[in-house]
């Protein structure tokens, strides 16, 4: 059968590998696996939140409220915007993928950093995009800023910080550097990671409605998945000006989130203390990180997330030493098929992250 | 700011109105508001199903195992199929999705009835796709080929049963049109209450192996969302052979389902009991309707779905009816945006259908 011929060019994304595999795998029982692979909140979804989806687990048959007046309402009251500001999608890829479809078509023009989200890429190469990319691992807005003029883009993307390596642009360069771009290409400003960010360092914040009332072309993309613990239900949100939200409302689905979903991120937004007290510890563990790898002689980069990037140089193969820990029930994520030689660990709890360093310890010593 | 052009021409799909804003509009008691309007199992999740979820409830914070496994070996041995027949979905709706991407482009055919399921519509329409209708409302087959044999099509759209009529073709005649159809063309056999249609009626029944087997150029789609009673939790299914699959697994996001939706669709396939019991009633109750509606002399069209559609002829209009059911915090579906001067009505539980005559006997006499 014919397919579209942009297909032949797309690759799936390589999903972190989940508990239940090392189960099948491996034979070690899931109670024994620690996973630090996919950023996921290492201290576990809000108590709060746990039982609200207790109690309304008898609504799984009912369809969720597809205007989400209430969870973009409570948005709204927190960033201080109106709900017309704001779609909902399923995770914040889902919304990016909604922004590639509303102004990308074959040989459309995408810019982004060399080593960022994957998805980025793969949903440009649906839409048949050109896809232009950095020399520079990390975001160099100068590099962006020459690309941009020789290229022009539909769309740029801005990971802030960036995933899969943590580190993050100062908001007044993204500032400095949306000044000079044209209000026909939409900028997004992935912030799945901004609480993180803003937290660490405050020059890292990005206030999304001083954002988007300063450059309405731009677009920030929000997440329920990291900070807010709820990884699994799969919530994100964007904020923009409402001629934006209108068009992505044209692509979005009727019934993109569930109603199990939409109810754990209505009541996660009313359990702050739980979220900052997750990013403070997680930035205490980050320490013990960087002493470990300090230690050993490997490179870190300086992260603002809820990971960190190991880099091996060329001591050991991120590949080998990521299969090795795999094979000891503890998952991170290689970084190869980002063409780094390096892998990513999600920042645990501090009995994980003490057991990852032993692990590591052992299979170093081995390899 | 510039979108994309075929962004014009696409509509916002109608969802059902939900409870919540039935009682934020109408300041009706969510206690006292009936929703007939969507198609879900009135009888609520089987306890099983919500037992799971409970105790699952946890892992809000994980990411699903994105290979979905589980899911994917239940429904193989349940179907006789292999997992690499398989693509799951957030709902069904999201495969047709993807088959509309993974084939069509701006001026690819589209062929289906005149009336049935609006995203079929919606979806060609983002891709800029042309949109060929029969002339009758339901599915008529010598109607299908004609058109077939003048325009040709990428893909052709069969919803067995169809919604929102809830008329059925017979299994043979789709066989003797599928004959017809070339190779290239991806068939879309929409089987998302063929469950309903199948235990009223042996001969609607579509066994989805022997329809891949013999036609590898259709897909067979199915849901969770109605007879399994989880329409919430967005889950639906794909069966094709595996060359359509993979081609539909390029433009899959990862983690497309929620952890807790994987769980509750593996677990609601363990409850076939409590399935066949609510397409048993709904059976039972369906008669009741077909009853009441003869009795007021208006006509509805035989159905082999959880739902009916009452026609109101010039008696009354559709619009107006609905507007004062939903005034009296009971929810049906007009059907004005389907240009049909009718309400389709979910077949509720005993006490719902009770009330429902009584308050449509009580609207028609004050219109």
């Amino acid at each position: 059968m014919r397919f579209n011929e942009v297909l032949k060019d797309v690759s799936t994304y390589e999903a972190g590998k989940p508990i239940e595999l090392v189960v099948r795998e491996y034979g070690i029982d899931s109670k024994d696996v620690i996973k630090l692979a996919s950023n996921e909140n290492p201290y576990g979804t809000s108590p709060k939140v746990i039982a609200k989806i207790q109690e309304l687990a008898k609504n799984m048959c009912l369809y969720p409220d597809d205007s989400m007046y209430e969870l973009k309402d409570a948005l709204a009251k927190k960033y201080n915007l109106e709900s017309s500001n704001i779609i909902i999608g399923s995770g914040s890829d889902q919304i990016l993928e909604f922004c590639i479809h509303a102004k990308c078509k074959k040989d459309s023009k995408i810019l982004m950093a060399k080593t960022t989200f994957a998805m980025y890429e793969i949903y440009g190469k649906h839409v048949g995009a050109e896809i232009i990319k950095t020399n520079s691992e990390q975001h160099n807005l100068e590099e962006f800023s020459e690309l941009y003029k020789k290229h022009g883009a539909d769309i740029i993307f801005l990971c802030i910080p960036n995933n899969p390596l943590g580190e993050c642009l100062d908001k007044n360069d993204v500032y400095e550097f949306l000044k000079t771009i044209d209000k026909n290409t939409l900028v997004v400003v992935d912030g799945a990671y901004q609480e993180y960010a803003a937290f660490k360092d405050e020059k890292k914040r990005i206030c999304p409605k001083d954002l988007i009332d300063t450059f309405p072309n731009a677009i920030y993309l929000g997440t329920f998945s990291k900070a807010y613990s709820l990884g699994g239900m799969r919530v994100g949100y964007g904020f923009a000006q409402n001629e934006i939200i209108q068009n992505l409302y044209k692509i979005r689905a009727p019934f993109n989130i569930t109603t199990l979903s939409l109810a754990a991120a209505i009541e996660a937004l009313k359990d702050e203390e739980f979220v900052n007290d997750c990013i403070s510890k997680n930035f205490e563990e980050m320490k013990r990180y960087e002493e470990y790898v300090t230690k050993k002689g490997f490179e870190y980069i300086p992260s603002y997330t809820n990971f960190i990037t190991i880099k091996f140089g060329d001591k050991y193969v991120s590949k080998e030493v990521a299969q090795k820990l795999l094979e000891r029930g503890m998952i991170v994520r290689d970084l190869t098929s980002y063409k780094q030689n390096a892998i990513r660990v999600t920042i645990g709890k501090p009995e994980q992250n003490t057991k990852l360093f032993q692990l590591l310890d052992e299979v170093l010593q081995n390899l």
